[in-house]
């Protein structure tokens, strides 16, 4: 098979990491690449990305990016948001390019979003191409392989999962972006502000929902900071006692007749600097009941790479397997994996 | 959503299981009901199946069992072996119905009978009806849960997955088909004349290949029995010390240049009376490498009915998101999932 052409649109951390696995992988050739921060545009792709010159210029804009350049399917990675996202989506669609975005709104945008969910599918089918979010979490390890393995059940009745991290050895904007180093004040404040909150929880909890023909009357998520008594080091950082390693999050979804207690669903979400053990945990109580986990759980950065570039191959395929156009989902299409 | 309309055909212990199932859980209404043993023609198939009477009757073939009754899906648990299951297709496919089947050697044919795999698929596409082979295992924890779990690969080198469970509390039936209560000489003649084994870890082997895009130069299933040094009770059976309480059953799967101690793909099934310790357990080897475990094993009577059920929901279904015409396999499809 010959080589699948990726647009890369948007070239933080994320999108960087692609670019240096894509290149790694093989099979994979980055054709073009977009960012809309001014200072990234005219650098090589390759340097930018500290794998030295790929001979790919960062252009401001898609159509600059694709004058007279050819790609099978577009990476993007540029914000959490869906509206954000629906935003940039013209002039992909207008490439007719299958689009796998880690925009994690767009994982399961059905329930919470269904208006801007409905433009984003029309706007696809229209374009003939399907658009799919990915993402390990959400879209892989709280939602979708709880989904998966409910497939032997005759029966689900609760459903629990927990994802618990030890971020000693994450990238340093990670171990930020979870509050370690923060006092419980700056915790707080940087939560109501907003910037601190992994995105997701609830787009898990609706497409577990939409999974099981489950009515969530009401979705709830808390945050909390964990709180270490002794003094933590990693490499880039020293957190004193009384500081924030990392944070909880937690989301209960509820259906009619639940009480507070017993939620239908609850995600636990914990990452934080020194966290004793990294675990992946699914229970299903139903029949059979099925207790899973992953111990020492799953590489966030490096699993996020590979979902994004398995969905890229599984999107750019054609013939009669190929994805169908419009707004998809993991839950409506063929399982993602790994393939050579 | 109104009951969904299923024809059964075959009516031994799997079939009978998945009637009761198909009972309790609702939804679902057997219209017709159909066994090529003589001596169950006629007889109510909910007496068979031990609920009472349904005012089904069994019928001896398909025209007879559809005369004048409309099914939406048929489920198929009539044999292990698929060109016996091939001759019993036409009248099904001539009704133009999906059919879900727990037939082993159709979880993945395509690569051990590709051409019995393509009059089959070609039939199917005919017909405009799509078929589908499903169990635990072949079907699901040996091969499609360890192909969904490398959706967050970036690379896989080797697979081993391993089944191990205590059969104490399973059907007599199912003690006595992995050899509990044999002498090693009365175990060996029933391997030799091919009466105990179990079916499908070729098959797991090739859609695992298939899925990661590997080619196996070789494959080879060993059986062996697992002997007892004290005597085991169950309330059924009685094994004296020397004898066998089960069965050991390994499949490898060889790429070329793996040598006889590295197999690309090691599958393990072990099913014993009074095994200490029931579990699954699926590694990846590879980045990230992923151990996943459930402690505890899944019940395989009560997750076949689930899974074949949950396959047949799916493919009762129509509109945007039906499954396609043709011979499909987990892999091609959708996620199928528990839904009420």
């Amino acid at each position: 098979m010959s080589e699948i052409r990726v647009l890369q649109v948007g070239l933080g951390p994320i999108g960087q990491m692609v670019t240096r696995y894509l290149l790694d992988r093989g099979g994979f050739e980055v054709v073009a690449a977009v960012d809309a921060d001014m200072s990234l545009i005219g650098l090589d792709l390759g340097d930018l990305a500290d794998v030295g010159p790929l001979g790919v210029e960062v252009s401001g804009t898609v159509p600059a990016a694709l004058n007279g350049v050819e790609a099978d399917v577009a990476i993007v990675s540029t914000t959490s948001s869906l509206s954000r996202l629906e935003k940039q989506l013209p002039p992909l669609l207008a490439h007719k390019l299958p689009i796998v975005s880690t925009c994690e709104e767009l994982v399961y945008p059905w329930s919470s979003q269904p208006e801007v969910a409905r433009r984003i599918d029309a706007a696809a089918r229209q374009a003939g191409a399907p658009i799919l979010g990915v993402g390990v979490n959400p879209g892989f390890l709280m939602d979708l392989l709880p989904v998966a393995l409910s497939g032997v059940c005759q029966r689900v009745d609760q459903i629990t999962v927990e994802r618990v991290q030890d971020a000693q050895f994450r990238r340093l904007p990670f171990q930020q972006k979870i509050g370690a180093g923060l006092t419980p004040a700056q915790f707080d404040a940087k939560v109501r502000e907003g910037t601190l909150r992994h995105v997701g929880l609830t787009e898990s909890m609706h497409m577990i929902a939409a999974a099981f023909g489950w009515k969530l009357v009401e979705t709830e998520e808390q945050i909390e900071p964990v709180i270490t008594e002794r003094e933590v080091r990693t490499a880039d950082l020293t957190v004193a006692p009384g500081q924030a390693v990392g944070v909880t999050q937690r989301g209960y979804g509820y259906r009619l007749g639940d009480d507070a207690d017993t939620p239908a669903i609850a995600l636990i979400f914990r990452a934080a600097v020194g966290e004793p053990e990294s675990y992946e945990c699914i229970v299903l109580q139903g029949v059979p009941p099925i207790e899973m986990r992953i111990p020492g759980g799953v590489n966030g950065d490096v699993a996020t790479c590979a979902v994004v570039v398995n969905a890229a191959r599984a999107l750019a395929a054609s013939g009669a397997d190929h994805v169908q156009p419009g707004l998809r989902t993991m839950l409506d299409i063929a399982p993602i994996r790994f393939s050579e």
